[in-house]
C-alpha cells in the first residue's frame, strides 16, 4: 500500500504570457497574485492583510503586462501570493513560507509540517522556477535581458521612504550600473540603487538564479505602490521605465557598455 | 562585473561505491559522517557535540558498508555532518540546517544568511541527491529495493529505550511490513515498526523522493548505537539483517507479497 497524501488543488501557480519571436526582453512578475488556493482557508489572514504588500506586490503586475505590452516582450508571473511560496526565494529561506511578515501573523504558516512545506516546494516553488527556466531557454537566442517588477509601501515603520524606483542587482550588477549612469531626464520619479532593499536582504533570489545563471543581463525594479494604483499610473509608469531600459539595453548592444 | 561569493571547499559530500552488475538492493547512509568542512570552524562545536549522535549517525556506516558488501549491493554515503547539512531533509525543513539539535546548540546555524543556506543546499544537498538519483537511474533495470541505515541513541530524556531496531517506513509500507510480518526466529534484536521515530518526524524524505517516486521497495532500518559501537558489532548486526532483508524481497519476487 502506498499511502496518498492529503492534497489541495494549487490552481494556476505561474503563467506565462509569450512574446513575439525574436524578444530580447523577458519581464518576470513573482509576487503578481495575492491568491490563496481554495481549502487553505485564507491562511488565516484577514482581508487587510491578503490585500496588503505582506501578501503581494500590488500594481506591480499592471505595469509588468504594461511593459511586455511596450516591448512586445514575453511575460512570466506568479500566480499564488507569496504567503503561500514566496518564488523570489529558495526552499531553504525561512521567509519563502514566513511566519510573521511586516505586522502580520501568518496563521496557517506558523506550525508548517514537513509535508505541507515540501507539497508547497513542489506544487509552487518548482512549478514557477520550471516554467520560468524553459520560457529562458525556448527564447535564449534571442534573449539578452531579464527584468523582475515588484513594488513596495510608501512608508516604513511610519516614516516615508524617498525613494519611489528602485534599481536593484545581484551579483551581476552591470545592467543596474548602465541604468543608473544614464537615468533619463524626463524620468518624473525619484531613482536610486538598491533602495529600498538590496541583494543583502535575499531579494536577488530570482536574478541570480535565472539571471546570472544563464548568462542573462538582469534587473529588478521596485516601484512605491502608492505610484501604481490605477491601471492609467501603471500603464504611465511603464512607459517610462521602458524607454529607459531599452536605452541602457542599446547600449550593451552597440558596445558602449561592458 | 559580476560579484564572486566568497565559498569554501566541503569535500567529498557523497560516496558512492558501485556493486557488481545485477545488484538488486542499494544501500543508504545519509548520515555515514561527522566531518565538518575545513573553514566553519567545527561549526563552533565541541569535539563532544562532533562525537554525538548529534553530529552523525555513529556506527551506521559500519553496518551499511557490511549490509553492502554481504549483499553485493551499491552504497550512497554523506560525506559530511548532518549539522551542516542533513541530507535526509529537504531544503525547506528547518531542520536541515538546524539551530539546535538534543541538548546541543549549533552556533554557526544560529545566524546563516540566505547565502550561506544557498551555499549549503548547493554544495552538499544537490550534490548528495544527484549522486544518489544517479546511481539508482544506472542500476535501475536490476534494481528493487532501497535500504537506508541509520542509528539512535539508547537514551532519550533519560530513560533508555526498548526497542532495538526500527523498520520504519514512508509513504509505501509494503516492505516495512513484510520484513515485520517475517522477523526471523534467531534475529537476536528487539524489532518494532515505526520505531523510536516514524515518517511524521520527518525522516522518510530520502525514501519518499528516491524510493517510491521510483518504484523502488524501500525500508529505512534504525539501529541502537550501543549496539553498534565495533566493527564486530557492526559486521554481526548486518550478518542477522541481511537473511532478514533479503527473505523479505524474495517473497516479492516470488509474487507472495503483494
Amino acid at each position: 500500500m502506498i499511502v496518498a497524501t492529503p492534497s489541495i488543488d494549487f490552481g494556476e501557480v505561474v503563467h506565462v504570457r509569450p512574446a513575439a519571436a525574436g524578444s530580447k526582453v523577458l519581464v518576470v512578475c513573482e509576487h503578481a497574485s495575492n491568491r490563496v488556493p481554495t481549502g487553505m482557508r485564507d491562511l488565516g489572514l484577514s482581508g487587510e492583510a491578503l490585500q496588503s504588500h505582506a501578501a503581494w506586490d500590488p500594481g506591480a503586475l499592471g505595469v509588468a503586462e504594461a511593459m511586455a505590452d511596450q516591448m512586445s516582450a514575453a511575460l512570466v508571473q506568479g500566480g499564488v501570493s507569496r504567503l503561500v511560496y514566496d518564488c523570489n526565494r529558495p526552499p531553504e529561506a525561512p521567509s519563502a513560507m514566513p511566519a510573521r511578515v511586516e505586522k502580520y501573523g501568518i496563521p496557517a504558516n506558523e506550525a508548517l509540517s514537513a509535508e505541507m512545506r515540501r507539497e508547497r516546494v513542489m506544487q509552487v516553488y518548482e512549478q514557477f522556477a520550471a516554467a520560468l527556466a524553459r520560457q529562458i531557454k525556448d527564447a535564449r537566442a534571442e534573449l539578452k535581458l531579464m527584468v523582475t517588477i515588484h513594488s513596495f509601501n510608501p512608508t516604513f515603520h511610519g516614516k516615508v521612504r524617498g525613494v519611489e524606483v528602485g534599481i536593484l542587482h545581484g551579483k551581476d550588477n552591470r545592467f543596474a550600473s548602465a541604468m543608473m549612469e544614464k537615468v533619463p531626464g524626463d524620468f518624473p520619479f525619484v531613482a536610486r540603487l538598491n533602495e529600498p532593499y538590496s541583494a543583502a536582504d535575499g531579494v536577488a533570489y530570482t536574478l541570480d538564479l535565472h539571471g546570472v545563471a544563464n548568462g542573462l543581463l538582469n534587473v529588478m525594479i521596485e516601484i512605491r505602490n502608492d505610484l501604481i494604483r490605477s491601471t492609467e499610473q501603471q500603464k504611465e509608469v511603464a512607459s517610462k521605465l521602458v524607454p529607459w531600459i531599452t536605452g541602457a539595453l542599446a547600449e550593451f548592444e552597440s558596445g558602449k557598455a561592458p
